[in-house]
């Protein structure tokens, strides 16, 4: 493996094997086996679980990391090709990534979706010209529209619960003050598809998500005997539900207008999951990636209740990161 | 050892042979002795000592660290409970605690007092919170009322300067711009009490501490031969100190009023330690847990003069959190 | 080796012994050369290939580091002496240096001139203020007028593209918004000169290097068989140049003045180099310590294209960092 930047580049059979090395790494944690390997991390955008987990695997594979954050402590960096850099950003990616990739032997990068252009953000346009740039293995750590190292954690959680390969997971959209990444919703829908799921995404009217991201799970899900639909009908969605994996996103009908994403959202604040949507799914698990607005996003009760495995879920990042790591820093 | 929150959780043998143990790692580190064992660093509120010696003790014992600072790289952590969570912060410390914790061996945290509700800051409301979120060995980095490890390397130093077990030791408050905590000097007197000294909280009218403050250090104090008491006598107090452990807090009696405790304050600028003021106590030694500020806490002839000990102070916050560590993820 | 903050600090065998032990650690890492050790990272000013070159270097020694930021994380630090320290900084140097000094093997500061007083800056001030205050191995990692890392990286990028010892050395002016330190140019000078080379600084008027630097210079190329001279005139400069070193930097004319250099460098917009800059150059090689602004300092054209050498240099100062820090810690 080069590099971890989409599970969809993946086979199968590929995650399969990511996934058993997860699991036996959680087991045992093979501490020389990345001695002397050093992880270059870079953050455009805040983060917790990928910030603590990156650096938790590394250390218990025996290996090291450093934290790039351009703004605070970096310099801030531009991206966009052939501008005249008179702004803020004193360096641009063509001359900091390379520089970076060369100093470690694999580097992860988080950068969010411009959120401005989908088309753009569809075709990865920012994160495919930095990954352009450098010849070391790279490591997505979230960008326009993927978040393969949270897909593996939350296959991984699957198998854990025992969510058998063929049920209902529901990819449910939820009530957030503004717009957030389609990068989540994405990433899930795949893995979900690609695990050979029946996957129904439940959304309001204008967050339908993107054709494209809708026709590329199809794909993995016919290879894999999965199925992939949308709906609004919460009640028809959730009725013998084996997951709700509940995330916000922004109104894809007004990308990159945050007036008409504001017009759209404003009447949806009951679209925060509540106990009362499981009466026709009492063994339904509640997933969320975090971080999670607590009575915004989801009840507080739901989370603290038993359907919720948000913990196991996060938790399931560092094995997930540490089979990542492993296997494109061990020779 | 579980946790290390509160100095007065331990019986005294207890803290003596945290000592013992601090002693002895810092003429022998045993570089392999955390080997594999990593410290998670989370930081609410700014520190210097804090951030580095916890991050230098644990690679002086061959383990590792990382830190996650909210609102500068992280999320901003809600802490308040049954909060509809739409305002800036994106994530809730029940869900973010546990998480963390369960990436690493050890949890360090610092959350300074909110200085709003004195019964909640004495209560430790947010910290006793936090605590019972996580199953893994808690590192108190300063709450709202305590601040154990700077205590432990407190007492080290008190040692090591051979300060006798019954000496004066003189809790001096000093004038800084604006209300600081309570979680030094409340650390500082239990520590002195818990040592068997007769401890003298020197403070003018409108910053007594608060009386539960004294009655638990009293009561600490009656266990192990010491005494407490207060006055606003800087004369009387400081005749034939042995040590006067300087330290700037708010106005108790103005807890959570910034107006009135600007007040209390504004006629008290000449609460600056001064050479003069040593006139009845020539081999006084002057302690600060720093940051301080020169020639506003403490005039700059004293910090670089004879008698300051606070540069071993601050050095000793290396083998006391050495100890700390070593005692709780050593098996 | 007792400290790294001058390269004119050193004999000329020195440099060239340090370069010849970065060449070795290039090839031959020495994974445990400084197991054990750490070093601690102080940086007043942002950076992205000093922060994570020094980092990556202590972990491919088998050594550790960590970062201090004032400000971000860490309180606001205080240098300047005698003050009522009544403002933002919580704490001095003199306290906060020796008690990071005191946790670590050897510190690394960053401290950027304050650009008010020409004279105070070049007398590097502040820089020896600091280093006064601590007494372990010092490397400096940007100061008023030095950047030793920095040349001894640039020295080996020279050595490495076999630029002959008496090439000609061109050190070119370029435009940037702001005025920027002379601590890159300086320490250029000084290097390409004790290298033996002949150098030339291209600048505009009002924008001549500061007597004492090249007076400097001129003593070390005269022990080194080089030669240093100023022109303004472009095309001679360039005419048979083996290397163009790029900087930008303040008005010499106006040090301190915001809005005179600014009327000193709004017509010199035209000095970000061009490829028809080498016409009578054809082999010369660009430098660049980064971060640059492209199509403002350098056309992008140019720092993509053959002649660029920016990346290996950047790439230097992982070796160099290695063989500074060896030197300073390995017994």
């Amino acid at each position: 493996m080069k590099r971890f930047v989409d599970l969809g580049e993946l086979e199968r059979e590929e995650v399969l094997s990511l996934l058993e090395l997860a699991r036996h790494l959680e087991r045992q944690p093979e501490p020389h086996a990345l001695a002397g390997r050093v992880l270059g991390l870079l953050f455009f955008n805040p983060s917790l679980r990928t910030l603590a987990s990156c650096q938790v695997a590394m250390a218990r594979l025996g290996g090291t990391s450093f934290v790039i954050t351009p703004g605070q402590g970096s310099w801030q960096l531009e991206w966009r090709d052939g501008v005249v850099m008179d702004g803020a950003a004193a360096e641009h990616v063509r001359e900091g990534l390379p520089v970076l990739a060369g100093y470690c032997d694999a580097l992860g990068v988080r950068l969010f979706a411009a959120g401005q252009d989908l088309a753009a953000d569809l075709a990865e346009r920012d994160f495919t010209r930095l990954a352009a740039l450098i010849d070391k293995p790279l490591i997505n750590l979230e960008s326009a529209m993927n978040h393969p190292c949270q897909a593996l954690a939350d296959w991984k959680t699957l198998d854990d619960l025992g969510v058998p390969r063929g049920g209902r997971f529901v990819l449910g959209w939820a009530y957030h003050p503004r717009a957030l990444p389609l990068a989540v919703p994405a990433a899930a829908l795949h893995m979900a598809a690609l695990r050979g799921m029946e996957v129904v995404v439940l959304r309001p009217e204008g967050f339908a998500l993107p054709p494209a991201l809708l026709q590329r799970a199809r794909q993995a899900a016919a290879r894999s005997g999965g199925a992939v639909r949308e709906t609004a009908d919460r009640h028809e969605a959730l009725a013998g539900a084996h997951v709700l994996y509940v995330k916000e996103w922004g109104a894809t009908a007004a990308y990159g207008d945050a007036a008409a994403d504001a017009a759209l959202r404003a009447p949806l604040r009951e679209w925060c999951v509540r106990e009362e949507w499981f009466a026709a799914a009492p063994q339904c698990r509640v997933m969320h990636c975090l971080p999670v607005r607590r009575n915004v996003a989801i009840d507080a009760a739901v989370l603290d209740g038993p359907r919720s495995v948000v913990q196991r879920e996060a938790h399931n990042r560092l094995p997930a990161q540490m089979a990542v790591l492993h296997r494109l820093l061990r020779h």
